[in-house]
C-alpha cells in the first residue's frame, strides 16, 4: 500500500508538485509516487475527473489516489478521504472524486479534520502540500481512516453532460480532447452497443458524416477522419496521424450524432 | 539519504533529465530520485533560486538537492558541494543556492575537482550529466565531503532586489508569477508585519488598490483581485480564478507598493 | 534488473504515461519507471529514435527500455523485444530503435504474440498500456524472454540521413533541436575528425562561416554563434545564451557544411 498517484492542476513550471513529494517522503521514505497527470487545466476539475475515471483502476490494489484540483481551497469545501473496495482516494470534495466513484462505489468516506496529520502552519493557499500531501503520506503507511476525521455519508456531485435519445438518434457531446487532438465523447461503448443493436448508422459531427466504427486509427488513410471505440471506452472521433480537433474545429461541446439508417 | 531532489532547465521535451536520472541510477539503485522542476526557462538563475529556496525544506533530512542551471558550463565558474545542517546542495556557484543558504547557513563547501567521480570523458556541454549527476550520486550512497575536493570559504551571491521604505512606504516588486499567474513580491510576511505594525495599509499595483490581506483566493469574487501572503512566504497578487499577471499585465519588476494610511 | 526506461510521445498533459506506469506497478511493484522523455512530438519516430541513442547506455545495466511512438498501432507491425549485451528494448517495430540498435548490436530479437501477458480486452489504440507496459513489467521481474514469443531475425531501419563527401566538402544536416535551439547535426565526431585530419576548415550554415570548433558554449561572446561537439556525440552549432534555431532560421534538414580551407 506504498503507491500514490498524483492528479494535479499545478503544472510543471513551478515547484509545487516537487514539494508535495518531498513532503509524502519526509512522512513515508517508502512510498513510490506515481504521476497520473499535472497539467490538467488550471482549477479544471472535470478534466481531471475524467481523467481519474480513465486511470485509478490500472494501478495496485491499496494505492492512494491523491488528487488536488482546488479552486476552493481555503474555504469550507471538505477535505475527504474516500475508500472503495480496492483504493484510497484523498482531495478535495468538489465533485473531482465524483467520475471515479462512479465506477467503483465508497465504501466509507472521512472528513478529513485532524490537524494533527496536517504540516502546520497550514496555508490558505497550498492545502495540496500542508493537508493532502501528509495525510495521503500517512494513509500509504497504513494509518487507520478513523485517525482522520468523521464519517460522512455523501460527496459533492458532478455534473457530466447526458444523452440525449430519440428513437432514431442518439445525441451526445465532445467530453475531453486529448493530446493527439483525439475527441471523447460521452457516448461509452455500452450505451452506443445498445442503441444500434446490430443495425446500420452514421455518426456525424460538424456536417460530415462517418458511416463505420474503426477498429484502429489507421483503417483511415493519412489525414482521414474515423470514429471508434477509444482507450478510454467512449465513443472517440479521430483523424489518422493527424488531430481530429483541428479537422473538425471541434472544442468541448462540440455535438456528436449517431443516427439509425 | 537516499532522495535526490533534482532542479534544472532542461526541460521535458529532451533526454536530458532522464539521462541524468539513469546515471544517478547506475551509482545508486536505491536512489529515490524526484523533481522538484525541470521547466525553469533556460538560463534562469534567479527562478532557479528562488524555487529551491520555497522547496528544499519540505524533503526528508538528509536529501541531496541537485541544481542544474548552469549558463556557465565549461568556464571556469565552479562545481560545489555545500552541506547544511540538514541538507547536501549541489550545483555550480553562480549563485543559484544562494536564496536557499540565506534560509540554512552552510556548514562546509567543497570544490568539486576530483574526477574519479566523474562520468568519462567530461563534454564541456553537459555537466549535469558528467559532473553533478555522479557527484549527487555517490553523495547519496555516503561517500563523505572530503573525497570530492578542497573546503572553500565563499560561494557567489545572487542579487535579490531590496526592498525601498520610507516612513509611509514599502515598495517592492513582482520577483516570481506562477503557472496561475499569481504575482509574487519580493516582501516577505515579517518584513510587511514589521512595516504595518496593527495600522491601515493599502497595496498599489498597476494603478490599482487593494485594502487590505485576504486569506485565502476565494475571498475575492471570481475574477477579482487580491493580495494575501502566499504559500511561498511573501506578499503575493492574486486574482481568484483568473490570473492577476494578465488582469495587471505585470511581469516581473513590476513596483507592488505597500502604504499605511 | 528493476529499471524501466520510458520513452513516448504520449505528452503530459493527458494520463496515459501515468497509466503505463500503473500497470507496470500493478505487475511488478519493485519496478523503478524512470521518464526519458514523453513530449516526443506525435508520431516522431525519428525524434525517439534520436533520443534512445543518445540515452539508453546511460542507464543501469540489465534495463528495460520501453519505447512506444506507435503511429501504426492496431495494424500489422510488430511488437517487440530485443536484448543486447546490456540491455533489454521494447516497442513497436517501426524503426524508433534502429540508431541505438547500431550501437549496441540485438543478440536476440522476439516478435511479442503470447497474450497472457497483455492486459485484457487489448485495445486497437493504446497498446501502450495493453501490451508494452505489462510485457515490460514481466521482463523487468526477470520472465525470461521465450515466454513472449518466438525469435525473428531481422528489425525495421530508420532512415538516417547520410553524408555527402567530396574531397574538400562535408555535407551534412541538422537532425534534432533541443528545446535550447541548439542545432545538433548528422556528423558525428568521428566522421568529422577522419574528414579533416587536422587541416584547418571553416563551417557553413545559412550563409554564415564559423572558423573553429569551440570547446563550451561561453567561448562566443553572448548572442554569438559557435560550432561545438555537443553532449550528442555530434556536430552541434549553438548560440551562446541564446537559441541558434532562432538565430540562423534553421529547422531539421538545413544544410551544414564543413569546408577544408
Amino acid at each position: 500500500m506504498n503507491t500514490i498517484s498524483l492528479l494535479t492542476d499545478f503544472g510543471l513550471v513551478d515547484h509545487f508538485v516537487g514539494v508535495m513529494k518531498g513532503v509524502i517522503l519526509k512522512i513515508n521514505p517508502a512510498a513510490s509516487v506515481v504521476d497520473i497527470c499535472n497539467e490538467v487545466k488550471p482549477q479544471g476539475i472535470f478534466d481531471a475527473a475524467f481523467l481519474l475515471r480513465n486511470s485509478y483502476a490500472y494501478f495496485p490494489n491499496g494505492t492512494v489516489h491523491l488528487v488536488v484540483v482546488d479552486p476552493g481551497v481555503g474555504t469550507e469545501r471538505k477535505a475527504v478521504i474516500v475508500k472503495t473496495k480496492n483504493y484510497f482516494f484523498v482531495g478535495p470534495d468538489n465533485g473531482v472524486l465524483d467520475l471515479a466513484l462512479k465506477e467503483e462505489k465508497p465504501t466509507k468516506i472521512i472528513h478529513i479534520t485532524n490537524d494533527k496529520y496536517f504540516l502546520k502552519p497550514v496555508s490558505d493557499t497550498f492545502h495540496g502540500r500542508d493537508i493532502f500531501a501528509p495525510v495521503a503520506a500517512y494513509l500509504s503507511k497504513g494509518k487507520s481512516l478513523s485517525n482522520f476525521g468523521k464519517k460522512i455519508g455523501f460527496l459533492k456531485n458532478l455534473e457530466f453532460p447526458d444523452l440525449c435519445y430519440d428513437e432514431k438518434k442518439l445525441k451526445g457531446e465532445v467530453v475531453y480532447i486529448d493530446r493527439f487532438g483525439n475527441l471523447i465523447t460521452n457516448i461509452d461503448s455500452r450505451a452506443l452497443e445498445k442503441f444500434i443493436k446490430g443495425n446500420k448508422f452514421i455518426i456525424k459531427i460538424s456536417g460530415c458524416t462517418l458511416d463505420k466504427l474503426s477498429r484502429g486509427y489507421s483503417e483511415a488513410g493519412t489525414d482521414a477522419p474515423l470514429a471508434l471505440i477509444g482507450s478510454f471506452g467512449f465513443l472517440e472521433v479521430s483523424v489518422n496521424i493527424g488531430s481530429a480537433s483541428a479537422y473538425f474545429s471541434a472544442r468541448k461541446g462540440t455535438a456528436v450524432e449517431v443516427e439509425i439508417l
